[in-house]
């Protein structure tokens, strides 16, 4: 909550929601401590988070911290009555965030959310429930190119713990790409297993993943493509769904054209010729095939993080619906597993991974990286 | 030639290029050589391709055949100085299709081509050339989605040989996807390895691939993704190349867009901040960023067939360079071998694949399906 100064150029600036007020400050770093106690002088400020939220001064915390801290500070949390919104992703690895849903569900009173605010866009909260209600049949295929994370070297330099395995944990599927991978199970649902090709430090100076390919199988004969990397300046976001009653494309997380076929592709494959189906797409007019709609996402984007405190004070104070339960962290958690165990050990791998064989893996580029101790 | 009577709804009647002549029809198949020698009773009729090339009625022969037959046929015309425009795919396995050009290559007074109709798309000619040339600079990654190949199962039963391992060699990589196969390596270069993921028999009762997923690793941090299937009936065509040096969009196979960058990305993410890179796309001007190029093929898409006969003759009369030499075939095979050969044994594969354990690995399937003979 930057009070009313937006960080980003162009973005607009944030309100602080209605129901929320900063109740204290806390960093490990002195200097960036100093600097956050000066612009919010009249916060109590902490550099140990288990004193904060002992204090008694915070109903909630954020997580905004390094990803490996998340399901640690939230425990820690949950387990003393502080609600807790974690930030994206849930966890590094599975284990973790397998032992936080846990003591999340011991306390279904303390609230818990993730800050999945690309949930808060209209757009793919419609489009997920085209999907998931099976109003276009069932799913084929889907297919999403998400480039438009844009990294300069500049950026991984600017804190110890960027790119690294000990630190971070990973690169893009950690960092970037959380968002677009829990969009994509939200309204797709989790694939049965992940085959993927990455490029560790693809045109950038670091060991992490940073140019990601990966295929999904989803069983019953359906299959994805999920593409992402940090090193395309003018990054594609083209989001396509085949399904057996319809096809959606997004362009730009903002434009959306949905199809609804008048009979099912099951049905035309059983009744109409190939000759038959030319005709019909050579005519020009799609009256015949399908219904066809177009929307737009009208959400601001600078104010999804917003949107998404609201919606968690509202849920603590008024029992609102949660758009983005905590638990719902684990499956991008998993998804991003997948693609690096799947580069990792140069094969498929099921869904959910083991997570002892990933922590295992991790460990072992971080012992190689020696930078950083090893995970647990 | 159908002189003037276009089999296909919808496209131009297409005419006789200037010095083709058809000199005899072959047909094992009594009927449809009955139906053939009605329509065009003045040309001679042949049920044996040998006899026929052996006739001296025919100074070239176009391979319109069975898959398998292509290199046979071709090696046979070759060796007794007939010209052979092979239809694509060039062969089914490499094996076949190496030794068909080590025969072409002893008979260089033989032409020799192949019906890559759609390199005659002036679009990817000009695409082509933006990205061999350098121009861009350097590959960074591919993205090929060409899923418009809708075929119904009424399509896969009106021959035997149809979707077989025996009769055809393979699905949609074998039958629809070689031009694009074709057209991918000739823009974008031949990959290094290959992983693939292949749903044989997708929504269709057929035991062939036409689900097919692609990851390329073209070496130098450049990847590649290409996707292709016949269960989507409104397919999406769409390639994106990204480059160090600016981006290709092209829609539909009619559409392009060419971004050129001002300055490479290499230089961006040595000397801009991911916040100076932010500012210049939100302005909304591409200006300072990249020069954009938008065209159009403007192609008759029913011409292209004609196009590369005309190109054909006009090479052995004067010598007009080939659009598609023949040796070039296989690449598309050595794709389609590369693709088919990961999903069978669940690895990336490298190019070239060994070809004595692709052909081990199809007959294997042409012996389960116990139709066919076995290959050699």
């Amino acid at each position: 909550m930057m009070r009313g100064v937006s960080l980003f150029p162009g973005m607009p600036a944030a309100e602080c929601p209605e129901y929320v007020v900063l109740g204290a400050i806390c960093d490990i770093d002195e200097k960036r401590l100093a600097a956050a106690t000066e612009a919010y002088n009249d916060v109590p400020a902490f550099t140990d988070y288990k004193e904060m939220i002992d204090s008694g001064l915070v109903d909630a915390v954020i997580t905004t911290l390094p990803h490996y801290l998340h399901p640690e500070v939230a425990i820690y949390a949950i387990e003393h009555g502080v609600a807790a919104l974690v930030d994206k992703p849930a966890g590094v690895y599975t284990k973790a965030v397998r032992e936080m849903n846990e003591v999340a569900a011991k306390h279904p009173e303390v609230a818990f959310g993730i800050m999945f605010n690309q949930r808060t866009n209209k757009l793919y909260q419609k489009l997920r429930d085209y999907v998931q209600s099976g109003k276009l049949g069932k799913l084929r295929r889907s297919n999403w190119i998400i480039n438009n994370w844009w990294r300069p070297d500049s950026y991984y330099q600017q804190s110890e713990w960027r790119a690294t395995w000990g630190g971070e944990g990973g690169g893009v599927v950690m960092n970037q790409a959380p968002h677009q991978l829990d969009l994509w199970q939200w309204i797709c649902g989790m694939p049965k297993s992940i085959t993927s090709k990455i490029i560790f430090g693809a045109h950038r100076d670091i060991v992490v993943d940073n140019d990601v390919t990966v295929i999904a199988d989803y069983g019953d004969g359906a299959t994805g493509v999920f593409v992402t990397c940090t090193h395309d300046i003018l990054g594609s976001d083209r989001l396509e769904i085949d399904l057996d009653g319809g096809k959606i494309v997004v362009d730009d997380s903002s434009k959306a054209t949905v199809y609804r076929f008048v009979k099912s592709e099951a049905e035309m494959n059983e009744n109409m010729s190939m000759m038959e189906v030319a005709m019909l797409l050579r005519g020009g007019s799609m009256d015949e095939l399908a219904v066809v709609e177009t929307f737009e996402n009208t959400d601001g984007w600078g104010l999804q993080h917003i949107t998404v405190m609201d919606n968690f004070a509202k849920h603590m104070i008024e029992g609102t619906p949660l758009l983005a339960p905590g638990s719902d962290g684990i499956y991008g958690v998993e998804l991003a597993n997948a693609i690096l165990l799947s580069s990792w050990l140069g094969h498929e791998v099921e869904i959910p991974v083991d997570e002892d064989v990933y922590l295992a893996e991790l460990n072992k580029r971080i012992a190689e990286e020696g930078k950083f101790e090893l995970r647990k």
